[in-house]
């Protein structure tokens, strides 16, 4: 097989059409006879439902009809299905398409308008009544923990929703024989996602009446397909979801939304077309965040620096719904140990209901605060015991002659934890290289000169990608030639377009640009997992790369029978299997498609099988492990407290890189992801769980002007878990990027200050540091 | 495994919805913004188009376009593709969507009207002035191929678009060493076919703007998709093609027509949903018609009165353009030597363009009128020698003992034709002895007492099915247990879904009603070829038994692993895979769809490929041949030429029965349409070729009064060449009926009578014979 493309820095074949404009996202499509909903939805975190009074709104100039929960008994009724189930959930903890009885959060939808237009649903969603009765308000995780707490649900005895624990080794014994112990009490504070697209959802009935049709911003098209078709009663067949262009999705578009089902109902009910855009105000109130975590934890340590053991427990804010069931606090626990050869590990973590939005995975799903947690007791036991904290690092890693090596822990499934393949060592040395550690002395010594503070940073870390257990692919040529990939695994972004079709191009030698991909539509594909947890690569990239292989083989055979020559004395270039030097000898994939499509009463040729196509699932071989370190500099103005990322380097192993181009850019936009988690984005709430931070005025996110140049390098160890070697990269920017910039501000604060322990930052926080 | 279901008769599955009006056909689907469209026809048979003007039209009421095709320059132009190209047509004779330049035959359409309703169409298409100038007019087969006649298409050199011939042994010295030899000309007339449902089309823009979904009332959904794709200059994939309930097919619905393509884009143009429903007239005047072949033969033949060999040229009238091809004719002379086992054959069919509604293949497809050829012959022969006409057949059939028996002919793909199995004197024995042929001369004589002529009539013929090259079938089990079997095979009627759910609720052990068909979808199953030829029990149905084994078979594999049982100690019951006299040890189908279609960070169970579902192509292992013969009598009032079929006697041979009661319903149903043959449809031109029958006053179809009790008769010979034995049953019941009563009323008017020669026979051709 030639390698054309695989690993080439190719220009994603997806930009000429999304950075015209062209691009299809959900609010693009507009069916005929398209109405537009606008939701009424709770202004109070935590009370019942009286009473909705629609009437006036419902003699409105274009309103449709204004739905709630009881005008769609005949459908369905109750809580949407959970996504995740999971066995300490006895009761899911779901919405209702439309709240009927207690609302939980601000936001929460209670009542939704069809109108000819949104601006006249949104008149009329205005004019909606409803009457709520107020109930305590459980705004806090830690407090929502007490035995007198306000239950976030009234139905339900606490608000305690599970406690999960992970643990190998013997801790105590650990602890006991320790050199050294310190604890300390680590916080990320709860964010936002905030994708460049709200989410979306137009829902078609089928000209048929039988089917329904759901676009809908979603990273996880199949799962929306199972639970909306469970909800609805039907038989998966009879509900098609198709993701069309999303504009990120980063975690929060991987859950399913009661504004789908509810969109979907009322297609249903009316039998039109029903669109729904979420605007930026409802981003801020509906869609899951992320973070709120709480963690007290205490490590174990050698007087040399090794970090033996690690203990602690933690709080969840899980917010007012598990539609997800306990993904994000189980993904927590599996992220320990990290990159650290621990002998022991003992954590538990609570996870707590409030009257919140949900929190959900987003980008690095738990990952990034545990590397938070991890890296700053790095940074804490360096500080005990005056090590550099590179030191500690490097005598705590996972040794690369350890490789695979089993922590001790467990995955999602049962399975050990067991990382595949790389250096941890070489990655941190790497970049500590290349960031100039030797240099850094004398440009800290050129800041203060500028009245600035100059800290150096580091974190490191590994992670779980190409999460099981499958996704498949077909690969098909066309009667026209083309070469179309259909695969369950949607994109919001992530160019999976250009690398799909850089491993098909290259399998079965044709044009780049002779590569089509239909993903992300339930109609196309039978089965698709979701666009998680750095995966795709691994996971439909392998699938790509099998059913390419077969179409190819299968195409060979064809050609060696038409063109009477042995398969080994065939190649295919450009679209055409010829006989090695023998020109002319050869037959187009076109040809050969149109050939086993088949005649009336025209042979089989050859005997074969028609269709030129294969379908085949790459199932997961046990997670791959990526891993890095980064280093960063900050500089700290004193008297305002401003923080500035001024240099950053990555230094990153995902295994082979298919398009260096792409990982760079999943690189350095998780970075800057990491850096607004950092240094500015904090969602937050009054006592009565009323959100104070709903526009970009209060709510920061980074922009391209705090931004440094972000330098990548890549180490290459190829993962022998799938037939690519790859590894996922997805996240790996983002996980260790805000411990990192925190340990360059604890840095530049100087040894004086104390321990920095939580994120974000503000300019007051530090301040105060300096006072 | 249990065949609990194939073989029964089991009611069709498809009834209650059809028949309680709860069928969904084209006509039935209103897609929100649906417009309306109404075709503006020649109405002239032949003529240069020198202008339209449509601008009154335009201005009417609702009208929201008036199209020629000159407005679809920017999507396509020029004649449709073939859908069978031959290469004796060097160039396509095929319409246009809208004719732009000349008209062809009376009702081509020349313009459309798109509006909001169809009364708005209607009234402005009558509104559009075309102006046409007149050409002369080929209005009858045999004269269009003399050299000064005029020609159909003004830009072609002659009206014979092809000749054909069929040819094996040495006919020469066949007829010279012969004992006799007799000679006739024999004519069927042209009719129509008038399935219950017109035909219709609704063309849907995909809410993503890129495809175009377009349902048709179509036998042929895949190759509509695959010429209008290739039309429109698109990938298959932009076009998907769905035929949902059909009312009837019967060969007409199997072509492509232009009226499919100028609603598609007009949809396309407009962005909007278009619907056309053919009303009945234009059924007359546009959809394809049958018949019309005049066949010059002798025969050469013992003294004994076995036939040894058949000469002779025929005329096919193919009207006015061929996107069949020459799809018809060849059938016919494919049809030579039916069950005689001749030693010589010199057969050729001259392919006449007439400016008349093209012929296309209509139950049997040249099968009946060869069969009305070979059976007048062998009638006559007995007549000629003074023998029982039995003995003649007896005499000349191929023996059961020559099974497989080559005839020397070619199949379409230059294949041998070779007869698989069966005994055809044995069916014509039955056929006799059922009618009861010794009890016919008291018959005769007591008719004769009540003033009326009884006559006796036989016909046998043989007939190829299971055409290839393939149909394909996925079978999937839903997480919800129920089985979904999708195919390419579309169903106009035929009960496709109730005999594919016997076969796969046997294979799996479900119950029939818990499996679904997903039929005729291009977007649900990847390839097809057509339901025509009696082809689909033998290549669908044998897809689905393999694809339904290779499913249990994954299933039986994941039970084994979960209930820890060897598979041979595991049986399938009412869908549930259970250990063998081990109550309690089971697990249900749809449990193991759901396990197998996973769960994110799960493992696949058992190193299992994800989906439990398989696809299968049954790719045809050679033709397989179904036969039979009929026995009936006619009684003719002879002073007013009246003639009723009173007694019908069917003994046929297609195998093994998937359900008997279905099988019957096909024959039964094929006789009546073999009797309106013979006595009643004729489609009449002048010689301008202005059609006189168009409406149900003037020709006459055969009504439930007319039609005798038929008794059917089954012997099960069954097929070595496919898993099932089957062989296909759809035409068996037209192809001998219209010889069969030609023959009882040949016998009914005595020996002084004259030949008959052609059908349908009128009442007036009667009382003329009997003078």
């Amino acid at each position: 097989m030639s390698a054309r493309y695989f690993g080439a820095a190719v220009n994603r074949l997806e930009d000429p059409k999304l950075v015209s404009g062209a691009g299809r996202y959900v609010d693009d499509l507009h069916p005929a006879g398209l109405l537009h909903v606008a939701f009424v939805r709770s202004q109070r975190a935590h009370g019942l439902v009286r009473g909705v009074d629609a009437g006036a709104a419902a003699r409105m100039a274009g309103v449709v009809a204004v739905f709630t929960m009881a005008d769609f008994a005949d459908l369905a009724s109750g809580p949407m299905p959970p996504l995740a189930p999971h066995p300490l959930i006895k009761t899911p903890i779901t919405y209702w398409p439309l709240a009927a009885t207690e609302v939980r959060h601000v936001g929460e939808a209670i009542a939704m308008v069809v109108a000819d237009s949104r601006h006249a649903a949104e008149d009329a969603a205005a004019a909606v009544e409803v009457d709520i009765e107020p109930l305590p308000v459980a705004a806090d995780a830690i407090a929502a923990l007490a035995a007198d707490a306000p239950r976030a649900h009234s139905d339900r005895d606490s608000n305690l929703a599970a406690r999960l624990a992970a643990k190998f080794g013997d801790a105590d014994a650990v602890f006991a024989g320790a050199d050294h112990v310190v604890a300390e009490t680590i916080v990320t504070h709860r964010g936002g996602c905030h994708a460049m697209e709200c989410r979306g959802v137009v829902a078609v009935p089928d000209a048929m009446g039988e089917d329904l049709t759901v676009y809908t911003s979603s990273q996880s098209p199949f799962l929306v397909r199972r639970i909306l078709a469970a909800y609805l009663g039907r038989d998966e067949r009879h509900v098609r979801v198709v993701a069309p262009d999303v504009g990120g999705g980063f975690g929060p578009k991987a859950n399913v939304y009661p504004e789908e089902f509810a969109v979907a109902l009322a297609a249903l009910k009316l039998g039109r077309p029903v669109k729904w855009i979420e605007d930026r105000q409802e981003h801020f109130l509906t869609t899951t965040q992320q973070r709120d975590q709480i963690w007290t934890v205490e490590v174990a340590f050698t007087a040399e620096g090794r970090m033996l053991g690690l203990r602690g427990r933690g709080v969840h804010d899980n917010g007012a719904y598990a539609p997800y069931g306990l993904i994000l606090p189980i993904n927590a626990l599996g992220c320990f140990p990290g990159p650290y050869a621990l002998e022991a590990l003992d954590v538990t973590l609570d996870v707590a209901l409030t009257n919140m939005v949900p929190t959900s995975p987003v980008r690095g799903a738990s990952r990034p605060i545990v590397a938070f947690v991890l890296e700053r007791m790095a940074d804490r036991v360096a500080a005990h015991l005056g090590l550099p904290r590179e030191e500690v690092r490097r005598r705590s890693f996972v040794r690369a002659d350890q490789m695979p090596y089993e922590t001790g822990g467990k995955a999602r499934d049962g399975s050990p934890i067991s990382y595949d393949s790389g250096d941890y060592r070489q990655a941190l040395d790497l970049a500590l290289s290349k960031i100039d550690v030797a240099g850094f002395p004398a440009r800290r010594e050129a800041a203060l000169r500028r009245g600035k503070l100059l800290g150096l940073g580091m974190a490191s870390c590994v992670e779980d990608t190409g999460l099981g257990p499958f996704e498949g692919a077909t690969v098909r040529v066309t009667p026209a030639g083309k070469v179309v990939i259909a695969t369950g695994a949607s994109s919001q972004g992530q160019g999976h377009r250009t690398v799909f079709a850089q491993i098909a191009a290259d399998a079965l030698g044709v044009d780049i640009n002779d590569v089509i991909v239909d993903a992300a539509d339930t109609d196309k594909f039978p089965l698709g997992i979701s666009t998680i947890a750095s995966r795709i690569a691994v996971t439909a990239g392998s699938s790509v790369e099998m059913a390419a292989q077969k179409v190819r083989a299968k195409a060979l055979r064809f050609a060696s029978n038409r063109l009477e020559a042995g398969e080994q004395d065939l190649e295919i270039v450009d679209g055409a299997i010829q006989v090695k030097g023998v020109p002319g000898m050869s037959i187009t994939l076109a040809e050969v498609s149109r050939a086993l499509a088949g005649a009336a009463g025209m042979s089989t040729p050859y005997g074969m099988e028609p269709d030129l196509a294969a379908t085949a699932y790459f199932e997961s071989q046990g997670l791959t492990f990526a891993y890095g370190s980064n280093a960063c500099e900050v500089e700290i103005d004193p008297d305002t407290g401003d923080a500035r990322v001024v240099r950053y380097v990555v230094v990153h192993d995902c295994g082979r890189l298919i398009n260096p181009q792409i990982v760079d850019g999943q690189i350095i936009g998780g970075v800057v992801h990491g850096i607004g988690n950092a240094l500015f984005e904090r969602m937050l709430h009054d006592p009565e769980g009323q959100p104070l931070t709903t526009t970009y005025a209060d709510y920061l996110l980074p922009i391209a002007t705090e931004m440094p140049r972000i330098e990548v390098h890549h180490i290459e160890t190829p993962s022998p878990r799938n037939p690519l070697g790859v590894k996922g990269a997805g996240e790996g920017g983002t996980i260790p990027a805000a411990a990192c910039v925190i340990s360059a501000i604890q840095d530049a604060l100087g040894p004086a200050a104390p321990f920095v322990a939580h994120h974000p930052i503000s300019p007051q926080d530090i301040v105060a540091m300096l006072d």
